[in-house]
């Protein structure tokens, strides 16, 4: 018996899917062409399945940033960010967040999978216990998973479920920590964050958001779903990705709490790993800057998604609760939302087919996920491509 | 009582390590002037204690793919491996790697830590047992944490008492893994690696080495200790990063086994994350091209550490038993081996100070690593640094 052969049958799930074409799971990108257009199967296509909500990808400042800091600063740190790879860029862009959230401080990480893992398995521990939404992401469970700590999942944005059970454990536990997203990645639903405050409230528990997929798209100043709900002071620790919004690969906690910086030396995520490469980090700075000056990317995508998520409930889809950047339509069989996905394809429009364990329930989901760099032909030639899968 | 007081002890050694001036563990790298160059503490200093083995951080070629997948490819690719986020270069760099190592599959990640936590989270878990270097890495202790399999550990570097805990386990479990390094980060040291593929051959078990501190550096070609050793064919999984000889972030494995490629479908740490920057993946393969092409700069980093370990021998110093990229000198009291580190700062030369308990014992490390782009007479002052310490 062999090492692999657990591995068989999600090999025969895949090449399964992979029988009438082109992997619709780990689809080849041939080329790239724009943030919205790209080759794929041997021929131009709407991108539509990509985290790239802003659009910012080929932004010129954050390109020429890149480049600039390649010309004078090297490929990369080649150190941890305990060694040799704190870069002036590092602790600048830890700044730059720390100051956009009017919090005390800000740790960057290599990935937002790091950021996630790092932070939530060194903060609690055992004899903690973590309260968290049962549709987290998988970085949220595996930070949660190697901290040692009770964990515990409330029903996905049920703030009455999280409340029962965090009245329960309070007193036999030294913290609790509730956990949650502000725009949830598979439905691009919200979290009832106001009403999660109240039982953080009540009960003392230390609350941490995941904003991955809601930063730079929800917000006044496009910080994420806390707040855009007024209550970005009762987040202990808001975390987030520079892999989405911002174009590039990374992520990074912010908090108000003095203690956070002392946690650089304990989490093994952070200092067990290769700092960002220089021009990362530069085309995030950029990024960033442009997020805050133009508020006007996220009035654009609002406006896509809703206009998708509109178009898509008219065709009859079943979507997600609400409109959000990732519109998902469910589909009860798998083979039926791959055939589906072939059609989107063959009529130009590529998204993300998602099929169980990778989803919430046992659904699968073609999710389309929006950008601001949308224009409004290309929206109506992403609702003309579903509108086929139908026909 | 907060959740930050269990941190306060770790925060007050390096509250006490920064007391008398720069701090010592993530100190700032000001500004980088070149491979082997940087404005440390507002003065202009050699680099010794980067990983930037072959020097490649500003390789023209390096530098110029970059700068050039940034103009044609953008910032990032905003999405996983397994949704948008396979570009073109992804999977070159993959074939490339599979290539050089004459196997049949290769991964690539978006970090070396994702690589080991990813891969030995995934192929072993209940019911499998570990059997690893006491002094492996930190994200391979992380990932048989996470994998549910029973873990233990052998002597570092014996082969016998490997053999033992291998022979003990064998009939009790479905598989074994054992773990090692080619050459290990803190004290430069190789693994016995010919005796510990005699143990797999005598027990079946699967073998594993994490070429992290050996790629780029030893070999005919480059591979790292197992092609060193002549027994490349051996190894079950070869891993290893993208962050110090080839100057950028990201990790690989690479097996002869069919079965791997099936195992992407389950990894979390591979499918819930970014995948590299194209900008990152340009200069990999751009400089996995440069270390296969030039084989003379491992001759002149291997120069550069054999000079290191003999001089720093010769001045008395307590070393690693073998010389290596890495040549770190033993000290007994943390304090002492801080104030080693400023004088060393003082005279001009930047290496790692590592402090209990992220060092093999209880001892405290000076860590110098050399590159093969530091010149002969760098090499004189990194030297004569070293000699200021003692007088």
């Amino acid at each position: 018996m062999s090492l692999f052969d657990k591995f068989a049958d999600v090999a025969d799930l895949y090449a399964h899917l992979t029988e009438d074409g082109i992997a619709p799971v780990g689809t080849p990108i041939e080329r790239v062409l724009s943030p919205t257009h790209g080759i794929v199967d041997g021929k131009e296509v709407i991108l539509a399945g990509t985290n790239n909500y802003l659009g910012l990808t080929y932004d010129p400042a954050c390109i020429e940033a890149g480049k600039q800091s390649l010309d004078e600063e090297g490929t990369g740190t080649t150190g941890s960010r305990l060694a040799n790879g704190s870069y002036h860029g590092h602790h600048a862009l830890e700044a730059e967040l720390s100051r956009a959230f009017c919090m005390r401080s800000a740790i960057v990480f290599t990935t937002g999978y790091q950021a996630n893992l790092g932070i939530i398995s060194t903060i609690v521990g055992r004899g903690d216990a973590i309260v968290m939404d049962a549709d987290s992401h998988a970085s949220i469970y595996d930070g949660a998973k190697m901290s040692g700590a009770d964990v515990h999942r409330f029903r996905h944005n049920d703030a009455a479920d999280l409340a029962k059970r965090v009245k329960r454990l309070k007193s036999k536990v030294d913290h609790v920590l509730i956990i949650t997203e502000g725009i949830f990645s598979m439905l691009g639903d919200r979290a009832p964050i106001r009403e999660i405050v109240e039982v953080k409230r009540e009960s003392g528990a230390y609350l941490m958001i995941d904003e991955a997929h809601s930063f730079g798209i929800l917000g006044p100043r496009g910080l994420g779903l806390a707040e855009a709900q007024g209550c970005l002071q009762d987040m202990d620790f808001v975390l987030g990705t520079f892999s989405k919004s911002l174009g590039s690969v990374g992520g990074y906690c912010v908090s108000d709490h003095e203690g956070l910086d002392a946690v650089r030396h304990s989490m093994r995520a952070y200092m067990f790993t290769a700092s960002s490469t220089p021009a990362s980090i530069a085309t995030v700075r950029a990024a960033l800057q442009v997020m805050q000056e133009r508020p006007e990317l996220r009035a654009q995508l609002r406006r896509n998604f809703e206009r998708v998520y509109e178009g898509l409930k008219n065709l009859g889809f079943v979507l997600g609760p609400q409109p959000g950047p990732v519109v998902a339509a469910r589909f009860e069989d798998a083979t039926e939302a791959l055939h589906a996905w072939r059609r989107l394809l063959a009529a130009g429009v590529y998204v993300n087919l998602v099929v169980p364990p990778a989803t919430p329930g046992q659904y699968s989901l073609l999710r389309c996920s929006l950008s601001a760099a949308h224009s409004d032909d290309e929206v109506d030639r992403i609702l003309a491509g579903y509108a086929r899968i139908q026909s």
